[in-house]
């Protein structure tokens, strides 16, 4: 099999048969308090919901994002959870992505390409998020160290959040608004390296909130695989995610509160019972989705 | 005096006499061997480097500020170390700038803004590096959580790399720039909460290799701290930064391997004295800016 990031990526969600992507997001007053009774170090509380998480699911789904500031709030403790999260996701065949939204000028931005691209690296993982608001040759180190280790990346271009249009959808002079213009260069900046399966190992950020921007995206960035955040708690549908697709593929949509505190609002599921709730949640999901792609 | 951010920054910068932030981006090749054969541990050689420049500069330097890419190279191990050089700076009187560049939506964002900015905090700091791609209601809770601990932060608007155009300079539709919109945001969202000093708490990263556009930053956000990288390694010289000040204040000059790698470029010292090398350094860069402020 190709060991482009793309390829491996579009191996996966076929494989799985389904572009669901679980946040693991955990928040120490949502984890099962008998959880939270075996570990009273909430590093260690993190870790094990993670592990719960991941065992539930990992036959089901070919992606995990374990979202950063969730660890960084329990310090050097919680980065050693994230690394363990990211070492375990992986040893279970999932493909991980890192959210850390990082971004510098270049010679630290190399640093950061060490620390999470990296083989044999701490936070070694398949690819991370980053934010191209300093240009190119801030993400240039992420390409070169992605390219040689069979990793990728996802940039943000439209986020799903309601402020996002505070700058990206400021128009400029050429018609254009600012995350078409960064959907134009994440396109170019992928576009020497396209795998067997028609994608740039250098992804996009494309909430599932704007749904008519994610069509006009889609035009923009033919080769770019989507990483769609905004499904279920964030207010985005299956039908608002459909845009982000090219004949069913080529996106991954991610789910974090929905799925992994899924326990908490769905009948007949408690605390003690959360990883049968999320994996409940996951296959609701993936009927959900079935439905539109 | 006052808790308010902007004013104990203003305080510091008088005391000491000189707008100087040192960065503590230790790189391990750098690093003096008799650090490293005392300290078989990366991160614990980056954490000892980091008290050897701390000691040296302290009584000369108001701000220090720690990038953390330098530290997650080396897992939750670097992560400790990052949290226990911001203590010691802290110990010492120094005001901390957490260089995270940190970005996400809101209920994420929340979580960074307990890990940097709440007292007790594993990474606590005085401020934190921001990057504001997706808008408002990602910077609120830095905002919020800020106020309320008499913290700051500094929110990327023009970056001093050579790409930094790419996106910040593109013209919109009304003329303005890319980054001008950024400045009038961090302007606004600092404006109904100025200190004594004149300047508010939301605070702006302006490099010091665009002197023009800093030149008209500085109109746009007359009440703003400007973090400036860029002077020395980067190329920007004391004439460069000096439009960033507004009557001598309101600006603070970074610079990094020029003054913690000082020893290897300055005749007269050699890595058994790089402490004595990055005093030094200070020294002559507060002469250099003492004669354009």
């Amino acid at each position: 099999m190709s060991n482009h990031f793309a390829d491996r990526f579009t191996q996966a969600v076929k494989d799985k048969g389904t572009p669901i992507c679980v946040g693991l997001d955990p928040r120490l007053d949502q984890i099962p308090s008998q959880i939270k009774d075996k570990n009273p170090n909430p590093a260690d509380a993190l870790l094990a919901f993670n592990k719960g998480i991941i065992d539930a699911v990992h036959d089901l789904v070919p992606v995990v994002k374990p979202q950063v500031a969730f660890y960084e709030i329990y310090g050097a403790d919680g980065m050693k959870a994230y690394s363990e999260t990211l070492k375990y996701a992986s040893s279970k065949g999932l493909i991980t992505i890192a959210d850390v939204k990082r971004n510098d000028i270049g010679s630290t931005a190399a640093g950061y390409a060490q620390a999470y691209l990296e083989k044999g690296a701490p936070f070694e993982a398949d690819s991370l998020t980053l934010n191209a608001y300093l240009g190119w040759d801030g993400i240039e180190p992420f390409v070169e160290k992605a390219r040689a280790n069979g990793k990728g990346m996802f940039i943000l271009v439209k986020t799903s959040n309601p402020s996002s249009a505070d700058l990206q959808d400021v128009q400029m002079s050429d018609g254009r608004t600012n995350y078409e213009i960064m959907g134009s260069y994440v396109d170019s900046w992928g576009a020497d390296d396209i795998g067997e399966s028609g994608y740039s190992f250098v992804g996009a950020v494309v909430g599932a909130t704007f749904p008519r921007q994610a069509a006009k995206l889609r035009e923009i960035m033919p080769n770019t695989i989507f990483l769609v955040p905004g499904y279920g708690a964030q207010g985005g549908g299956a039908e608002d995610v459909k845009p982000c697709f090219k004949d069913g593929v080529g996106a991954i949509v991610n789910s974090s509160r929905g799925i992994t505190f899924a326990y908490e609002k769905m009948d007949g599921f408690d605390e003690k019972t959360y990883a049968e709730a999320a994996r409940k949640a996951v296959l609701m999901m993936k009927e959900d989705l079935a439905g539109v792609l």
